[in-house]
């Protein structure tokens, strides 16, 4: 029996596996055999719209099944799709289509193993708690909203205890919340509650008063006792897939479980990561947050899936997606654009191609990954297996010499953490980095100083320093800038409000067209 | 391989069936060996308060124990406990204690497998579909209420929608939601789809519109597809236990689901089924609701739970334990009085069969489960085991011959259904044989009889009659009449409120000292 098998429970149709238990056995058993897996992140174009996806994630299921094909062992890593925006019918599922699917795609859109429920019900006790505070005179003002995980455009403002106190609050929908966040970022239960105890409950006479000073972590911790696991499914090829954890990318991390990864890399070479929604979310969040702020690791390659349509229809758009390829690129991480055809799109492939070269892009991948799944990918690559082996055998060198890092001033200046930056001077560096708009194009809409101010005396108010917070931007999954169909020179990213998650220990900005409480609709 | 286990998942520590699939499969293959389990009642006295359970878990557990060490095939099913009470710390778990403790009690009352959490989606989905047919105009009024799995007393009273429109709405507990009583009593998801069609959204211009004119009844019950299984676990000693469903005995059902039951029925000679808070509750809802109206099995035998305390320490109470021992046994069910004694009552045992006695009871059975588990029971079942065993014999003689019921009319009687009698009639009957207070002290406060017109004129709204709906009482657990403490001859129940629930096919109405939206405080 393989070591993971004994962290392994079968759940129904899926296994669910105690990578808690399994990396702190790892850590401990330093001569127990593992793999040090290579990180893949795929990631996509800007969308044309929110609920207009690339293909992600059925680019992520074809290329490992490709890679799996060749004689790799490549894995996924997938974030879980809110159940009730499926249900609502406001967005399909998040689990692939047609040859590039999941085997039980309705488990993983239908609420999984109850893990965002568990996320939503803790996260509620907490708001319980949070009231029984005010009743108690331990604060006067609740900040921790509730959160629902059906969406319901009439919970975005309400008022509770209605003909007596009429208490103004908000709810938000589960994979927004501050307690995903932590279980994303979190490598142990310990650290789970540490972090529920750092989160600000409310204030009490204007200064904070966090969870820590008067709740049972133990009651958070034993409704998440099986949401902390990640999942373990398989593509329809048999591939294996982990699941876990779905915080939104538009308005929080947009990527899977920090341990879900790590668990991957101790079991297979290749661990393909998705992040999206566009490179300028999600992959901006894995390098600039996971990578940069909570030690992931940094990717061996990246693809970046677009769609021809979405690539070239929209000539004041065209500049989104190369934009996105050279500057992971330019990072140093091997960069493969794939396009993902639809029905009647063939004959596009040799444009396609003539398209990628003249923009200086690696050869394109390109295929109908829906109608033939990863045998549309396998022939083509060469190249990125090559660009693995490169950087499996730069990984055993530094195992010897020194760390890449060292060795590069450049690569370790990217990956070096900003905390203590200013925040301002943070969102600006990704203002230039990730969306292409300069420091001095970066602007600050009404209002923005008085927000700024009031979280960095809350941060200040529980011991905390908000510029050691990372940041997380929260913008239209559908926009980088205030108006990205500007002209290059014209582009403005406009500063809009700041909330601090302490608990996270992430401070979220609001960008461009951003909205804090994304309430999809019912279709 | 048995044939129930081709219907059977595991699901981390527990199993989950497919009763549905396993029932359906047995009523097409005649053939298919099964059994046709006696169904045995453990209910119990009236608690003193709501909080303070009488221990009909724990002798749940004991006296299948108990019954197994016989080499009785004995297996048990309970109502999952709401995690979101156990999480506030207002109520201890539901899973026994001591040596009559499950295998796995945190499991149990920690969310089990998100049975709970995915009846609180859907039903707050059927919430979001509402506002939907409000904006499109099909309703102008939500009459199906949110629901949380968390306790939070500000949210009896919310306004959602604040700052505009400020709608107001009530959010209810999830184990008292109508989709919970749907999931109880349906067997097979069609029905489920069938019940939720019939469920009212709200009304337009006054009148009634059913969810079924405007929604896709799969996104319900492909919330539910886990749901619907019972989960199946066992005692510290490894006999088996089904659990499933959970709706609160106060204000619903106080039942587990109707199929778990019937499927340990098909699997097991002896299936004891914990029905509480008192017999007023669990018991009369298993008889009047179950029984009669959705053609569950009649009990072969019940047990009175109760404490050497509860039973004696107040004397105007005391009427109370008597009067339901007495009650189920004029309704020809062999019935046990049970005292489950806590530390140092052992003394009390002489005097206990003393009193039982008196009060023409059977022997009682006495012991500390806690302490002793099914040890403490075995030897004193002699009679509890004859009583079965004639059950049994009667059972089969009446597949030769005739039916029980018709053998004997007073029987036939007990069990005959109530549909078309009139709902204040119904209601009366319910308090002269359950709570001992005849029909000329039944009274009505004043707007009752307004609550009951409108909940009338609803039901004729869509073409159904409110005096087929069977009979939910809804009132406090910790007491029968509006005081119990009272002469017997001066008890009152005075009638309140009117709530149909046209998908499950009940009407509620609130008697005494009832709490339509219970919240329990946060501890």
């Amino acid at each position: 029996m393989a070591l993971i098998d004994q962290f392994t429970t079968q759940y129904g149709l899926v296994k669910k596996i105690d990578a808690f238990g399994y990396l702190d056995y790892l850590k401990s058993h330093a001569d127990e055999p593992r793999k040090h897996g290579l990180v893949v992140l795929v990631t996509a174009d800007t969308p044309l719209k929110a609920s207009r996806g690339e293909g992600k994630t059925t680019t992520t299921i074809a290329l490992i099944d490709a890679l799996r094909a060749r004689g790799i062992d490549a894995t996924a890593v997938l974030r879980q799709p809110s159940m009730g925006i499926t249900a609502a019918g406001s967005k399909g599922g998040a689990s692939g289509g047609g040859k590039s699917s999941l085997s039980h795609p309705e488990l993983i859109d239908w609420g999984l193993c109850g893990e965002m429920a568990a996320i939503e019900n803790a996260q509620n006790l907490l708001v319980s708690f949070a009231e029984k505070a005010v009743d108690e005179g331990r604060i006067d003002t609740i900040l921790v909203p509730r959160v629902s995980e059906v969406p319901s455009r009439s919970l975005r403002q309400i008022a509770v205890d209605r003909n007596k106190n009429n208490v103004p609050e908000r709810v938000v929908l589960t994979p927004t919340c501050e307690l995903m966040q932590i279980v994303v970022l979190s490598h142990s239960m310990d650290e789970i509650a540490e972090r529920v105890s750092k989160m600000v409950a409310g204030t009490k006479d204007g200064n904070p008063v966090s969870f820590g000073s008067f709740i049972d972590l133990w009651r958070i911790t034993g409704i998440l006792a099986d949401a902390v696991k990640p999942a373990k499914t398989e593509t329809v090829n048999g591939s294996p897939v982990y699941v876990h954890c779905g915080p939104f990318a538009n308005v929080s991390l947009g990527i899977p479980s920090l341990i879900s990864v790590e668990m991957a890399c101790a079991l297979h070479d290749v661990v393909v990561v998705e992040a999206g929604y566009g490179a300028d979310a999600g992959a901006q969040k894995w390098l600039d947050i996971a990578c940069r702020e909570f030690g992931a690791e940094w990717p061996a390659a990246a693809v970046v899936v677009t769609r021809a349509s979405t690539w070239r229809d929209d000539p004041k758009l065209a500049w989104r997606y190369p934009f996105h390829v050279h500057r992971l690129e330019n990072l140093g991480i091997p960069t493969f654009p794939l396009v993902n055809l639809w029905d009647g799109e063939d004959d596009q492939i040799d444009s396609l191609r003539d398209t990628a070269k003249s923009l200086n892009f690696r050869d394109p991948i390109i295929g109908n990954l829906f109608r033939d799944g990863g045998k549309a990918l396998a022939p083509q690559l060469d190249e990125f297996v090559g660009a693995l082996d490169s950087a499996d055998d730069a990984a055993n060198a530094d195992a010897i010499s020194a760390p890449a890092d060292a060795s590069d001033p450049e690569a370790a200046d990217n990956r070096a953490s900003h905390k203590g930056m200013g925040l301002v001077e943070d969102v600006k560096w990704i203002a230039d980095n990730a969306y292409g708009v300069p420091a001095d194009r970066v602007l600050t809409k009404v209002g923005f100083a008085e927000s700024l101010a009031a979280a960095t005396e809350l941060c200040n108010g529980v011991g905390a320093s908000i510029d050691d917070l990372a940041v997380v931007a929260v913008k239209s999954p559908a926009t980088m800038t205030d108006d990205d169909s500007a002209a290059t020179d014209e582009r403005t990213v406009t500063l809009k409000k700041v909330e601090p998650h302490l608990g996270a220990g992430v401070v979220q900005v609001n960008l461009t067209t951003s909205l804090t409480t994304p309430m999809p609709k019912i279709v």
